[in-house]
């Protein structure tokens, strides 16, 4: 008998698992999947560089169009939002919202997709016209309207303020800078991406000040003024007013998990719906979860936490549509690696942040050192820090964070296998790093950092 | 009371292994180093960039100078070379190249860090003047002397051919192509860079002829022909000839150990020394080695093998000095990382080949993927090919080769730490590497690479 797999969201946790269970099931499994939204299938984190120009339109960071994916027998329903799961039935509550119409639709399984929304503060102002987030395709495309529209209109320098200077805040700068805007990014903060270690955010604050930007951070924002059509014209940040043209929402997102905490689903302390190994929604033998809406494993720290990135979305949807199509696997959990740009600079991370290993309990070293990229003589070497952490009495690896010019960043991926496997600094002096003068100096720089970890901890 | 280390041979295993030494044991050890050449911790791997003009002096290719060793308490005496080491008296025979004075030195310990010697073919008219090897900074001089020489002097197109596809010879083909030259590649092998599986080696053969190179594969040479004034005029090879205003031989290098075979120290199958995991050489307490002579436990195939390359000189350098000072380290074997750069190409490997793992007795799945280095919508972004090797029931890792455009090759670091730990390619799906636009698709091409054997596996 044929059943039926209901998906509510479209992005890259819910459509990975459609096109999975799809797959593995074929005509025996009918899809049917809700997108509030007019995209699905889309890459949220592209949406910095659509703003800046490195991308030529929101068509681009669309990895698969709703009909792509009925052509692979989905039966995908977009621009319409589904508004209540009601388990007792086994069905959810659809609205189109085109047509205005609503309905129900049973599911013998369920996977629940719905993302994250950014936060917003509640503060005074904060929905004049200007203020834009960045999550959706949508939020993309009204903020490259409203700079066009900026840069027909105004007169003299314009300017605009960011507001959280995360991952997203600084690639918004930068995006903002290349438009000719003069940028303030404003945080709470005492230094720019608080997924660092401050004394590494530092050398962020330097890079982007470099750049022209100005940083105001151990700020905080009280309000936004709006002129008398209600659009935007100033923050009010530590007591100044900083004149705004625009205004971007940095502040990070959350669990969207309304409609599953409605419906009764079980939502961890991060405010993420709760899985077990298979992303089966705990409890709910029908009912899986993935993406941006769940708690994810962070084996580094033994705890629950919400890590939104896309590469975890589609892994785990991957893994709940194999489940679904009925094989097995397991969502092994993450090391919370991340990296970004903004202009010439790389930074990454992977594991605990000193504040972390504090608050889990680790007593720790930390060491810092200053390499290069390619071997000191090679054209092009540029300079790159690394930051360890590790554990004392153990030696084992507890995170690493780099930060320097091109080639720097995606090093991290060596130490978050080495952090995976639970390696200890010392093991890590001996890895077998690629090594040529293009490439990084004789001894790489991920292994002084190990090494001095090592003879660090043998030292105290 | 003061011991005497004397260590054979000024480049890095040598230097490393007396600088550890010495800073541990300080004025308790005296050092004393022979170096046969003039230069000492100097970059051998730098060589073919600095003949094609990438870096400017031999100067810059030097890590530390005579005099900076012995600023440091290293008595270093360079062109001095150790003809004989006596084991039952302790002590070693030295000449002095430029005085000519022979002299005797007892030691204590011993390090041989004699390094490796390029392979010289005995063909008719090897000795011709106009045919260089590359090992050596004395090498790049006379070479980089004989192409001024030849630009100032030849008229009409001037030709080189280098024997031999290995790193070396790509790198210095590309060199040479650099100085203008039109160049011509021969080797014996099917395809280019035996070091990579063949169905590999053949996307660097097509790079290599697209940057306009001529590459002649399963071609054996037969000889050299000189001129009346006995310079090399053309290389005879599989029924050609090939005229050459200069010929490079890039025939790879063995361990250079007649010194120490002479002296009864033990060399294994490879050739080179051998040693146990604190570097001491097999059977004698006070007899260390360290670098290209010696032979290194190959973690994946379990065997000894001969892996001349930098990187290893300088940990087992620096393993073979903590035991000599009084400290504890082991050096824990390689798994064949290498990486190489021909114009944009970018080429690694990690582990096994195919021939590698048919001799060692695994059976094995293969699969290949191509993917992209960013994001696809990503400015920049280029093909990358990632072939992985996986055992068969297992499931675990053998062996990766990559090959691929800026940014491609270093991702080799991730797959050498899964390789060194043991990790399956299911394992691998679910690894935590970092994601964003400018860095990697939201799948990184190693996570395909995985995703695709472990695929390959369950079905098999």
């Amino acid at each position: 008998m044929t059943e039926r797999l209901v998906v509510v969201g479209g992005d890259a946790a819910g459509m990975s698992a459609a096109a999975q269970a799809r797959r593995l099931r074929g005509d025996a499994l009918e899809v049917v999947a809700f997108e509030r939204g007019r995209y699905v299938s889309y890459s949220a984190c592209g949406i910095p560089y659509w703003v800046g120009g490195d991308v030529g339109s929101a068509d681009e960071l669309v990895a698969r169009t709703p009909e792509e994916h009925r052509r692979r027998g989905i039966d995908m329903r977009v621009c319409t939002e589904v508004e209540e799961i009601d388990l007792q039935r086994g069905e959810v509550r659809a609205r189109d919202r085109d047509g205005g119409r609503t309905y129900a639709l049973s599911f013998d399984q369920l996977v629940v997709a719905t993302g994250a929304e950014p936060v917003r503060p509640r503060l005074p102002g904060v929905d004049a016209q200007g203020i834009f987030g960045v999550q959706t395709l949508d939020d993309g495309e009204a903020l490259i309207a409203d700079l066009s529209r900026l840069a027909a209109a105004s007169e003299g320098p314009r300017r605009a303020v960011v507001v959280g200077c995360g991952y997203i805040g600084v690639e918004m700068a930068e995006a903002l800078m290349r438009h000719g805007l003069q940028v303030t990014l404003v945080d709470q903060a005492d230094e720019p991406m608080t997924t660092l270690d401050p004394d590494i955010g530092r050398l962020v604050h330097q890079a982007m000040e470099q750049m022209g930007c100005e940083v105001l951070t151990g700020v905080e924002v009280d309000g936004f003024e709006a002129d008398g059509e209600g659009r935007v014209r100033s923050v009010a940040a530590g007591g100044r007013t900083l004149p705004a043209d625009l205004v971007v929402l940095g502040l990070g997102v959350r669990p969207n998990t309304a409609l599953a905490g409605a419906a009764g689903l079980p939502l961890g302390d991060s405010g993420g719906l709760r899985t077990d190994l298979r992303m089966a929604v705990v409890g709910h033998g029908n009912v899986w979860a993935a993406g941006d809406c769940v708690e994810t494993f962070d084996r580094v720290s033994k705890s629950w936490v919400h890590v939104p990135l896309g590469t975890h979305a589609n892994k785990q949807g991957r893994v709940a549509g194999i489940n679904i199509g009925g094989g097995y696997a397991t969502f092994p959990g993450v090391v919370r690696t991340a990296i970004s740009k903004v202009c010439d600079l790389e930074i990454a991370r992977t594991g605990l942040r000193e504040s972390d290993a504090r608050r889990v309990g680790f007593r720790y070293e930390t060491v810092t050192i200053e390499s290069s990229t390619r071997a000191g003589y090679f054209p092009g070497t540029a300079p790159m820090t690394v930051k360890m952490l590790a554990e004392h009495g153990s030696g084992r690896l507890l995170g690493v964070q780099i930060v320097g010019q091109e080639g720097a960043a995606k090093r991290i991926d060596a130490c978050a296998v080495a952090l995976w496997n639970g390696m200890t600094v010392e093991e890590m002096t001996g890895l077998d790093l690629a090594y040529a003068p293009p490439f990084s100096p004789v001894w790489d720089p991920v292994l002084i950092a190990a090494r001095k970890a090592a003879d660090q901890l043998r030292g105290g």
